[in-house]
């Protein structure tokens, strides 16, 4: 059967702080700028999950979108939207939140939904102009 | 020369009913949801078509974009567009129209246009949050 | 207190005929065109529900968008969601759901949310280049 | 001459937290729901501003789209731009910063730039789904 | 019968100049800065064009969309598209080509298409964070 | 460390013809149609900057952002905002400005960006229907 990727949007909110806790105000400031602002601000994040793997020829899906789209709200839309991401998200204790951070983070807590044989895709907004890709390797 | 991938989005507009005629319909509502509505819902498909190759230099084009925006509506946009694609549309006769058959129809409608050397790819959103893509290998 | 309008984006996928049972296929046909199509085609909705009214002193809202987000999906988005509009919702039973008779249907749907003094205005959008509006008057 | 409207549209992100100083955790929970979070959320908020009057005769501009621009990122983008609302901007000391409060807000500090006989209306969008609009009568 | 608003959404790409010919180039350089480059630049134009009025009975619609969107192409896209305003266009002979008097100019275009009682609105983007708005009054 | 693509948009407005010099105006205009107008004719483009490498764990950052942003703005928003490019910009003097010819001529420009292991990949709206992809190989 061919591969093909299928791709579910999603949507949170959430505040955020981008800063090392091992360096100073002025270091940090230095580094990141106005995105270090120790009050913090926040973006709406679009999140765009894509599986790939072969067409069950059974009932024409790869995955059930409606399966992805439950499993997507539960490990990502309840766990970070109307959060603050650095001091309610678990995995952002110790982990700066970047954009690039979280969508390594989003796509570990995803992948356990692939069957053998399917990859992933997170693609992650923090801003329209503003999007970070990752693409896990078959 | 460097390889370019030009892309041309279209749209057409059809009913469609996920459901397998050898099940009953209790089986194809737990399976398929209300997307397996005896009575048929609808879609505005928003269709990407890409043909990656070349740059011809004598042109600058990889292929004229006004061939491939014509050869999609006559391949594509006129055989689907405000059609029932279970009823009306041969190739979905025996073939549930999921996105995912529906891409690969698509394509093999489509690349019959392509030059030796070249691929396409092709992305079809069925709403805007969902979405597939089959990329042929090259 | 100055008046402010807010508005809610939703969505739903249905299917639809435009015809009148009174003519003939023919006429019918002469009319509406592909729209007038036997089998049926489908359509993305996407839908803005605005109200317009003072902004509360105590909450600073003019209406709790939650409370307007969850009104339209129990009388808008459950009752036409993957549902063939001419069989399936009885509002359309002897009334052709031409997108300016929906953009009615849904106010009158709707307004029933609406305090003293506010206003509400509903647009939809049949296809990503047409859409209707309809704008009660104070 | 026509009375034409010029809009323009403008960004900027923050963080904010819904909640009245005078009532409980429990009450503004009660009333504001996750929105009123202790460690705040944010947002990307897209503006659009638009300026109503009329085409002077030499310059064929309402208003130089250019002027527009730089105004509001002066009053509004710079004042607003990754601050947490409740804590860095004076307007919402004692303010709740919901979308409707922070229309009002924004139009009172670029009304200023406007020509007698020229009128004002300023659109927020919070998410891409939740906007407001606050339209000066002339 | 209530009063609906149908928009139909087109679009054209052209080049232009502001300037004036009874000014010397500094003079539109100091008022017109980049647009005013003697060598042309150009946009992507999106227009919506919206015409308000009551529902026909017969027929559900206050104006068939597909004469609307065959009256804008032959009337604005076909004498617009791929053209020079300032040269080949002749309503910009005399007339700056600023989004303001285009949009005035189209609207005189188009308003032919109206019934008794029936009011067009036309938008016009001259860049998706530019536009202006014409509403002929009632 | 894992491999993330970050992207950046960025936005600038030209006039260009297409055409070649050596060939007659009948030539061109059987080859490139309209887009060959010898007044010129315009677009907005629209444009997507991709940077792929590791994350850096002491920033989390692949490359800053705002780095990325200044970097499309000297070299390429300077370069070709506003300006006709047959004409103004040198890369095209004997080159046709296509969006093909275009994708790779900003690649060339922003290439010198990257570091070592770091890949880039540029996409080119030409009007919100067409568009071109470059992607660098590894």
């Amino acid at each position: 059967m061919k591969r093909v990727k299928v791709s579910r949007k999603a949507h949170f909110n959430a505040a955020h702080r981008l800063y090392r806790k091992d360096w100073s105000d002025a270091q940090n400031e230095a580094q990141f700028g106005k995105c270090s602002n120790p009050h913090y601000h926040g973006h709406n994040y679009e999140l765009i999950v894509s599986v790939e793997g072969e067409i069950d020829p059974e009932t024409g899906y790869v995955m059930d979108m409606k399966v992805l789209k439950d499993y997507i709200k539960s490990e990502v839309e309840d766990a970070f939207d109307h959060k603050n991401l650095n001091i309610e998200v678990p995995e952002f204790k110790n982990l700066i939140p970047s954009a690039e951070n979280m969508v390594v983070v989003i796509h570990d807590k995803l992948k356990k939904i692939l069957s053998p044989g399917q990859t992933m895709e997170v693609v992650l907004y923090e801003t329209p102009r503003n999007f970070v890709t990752y693409t896990e390797q078959a």
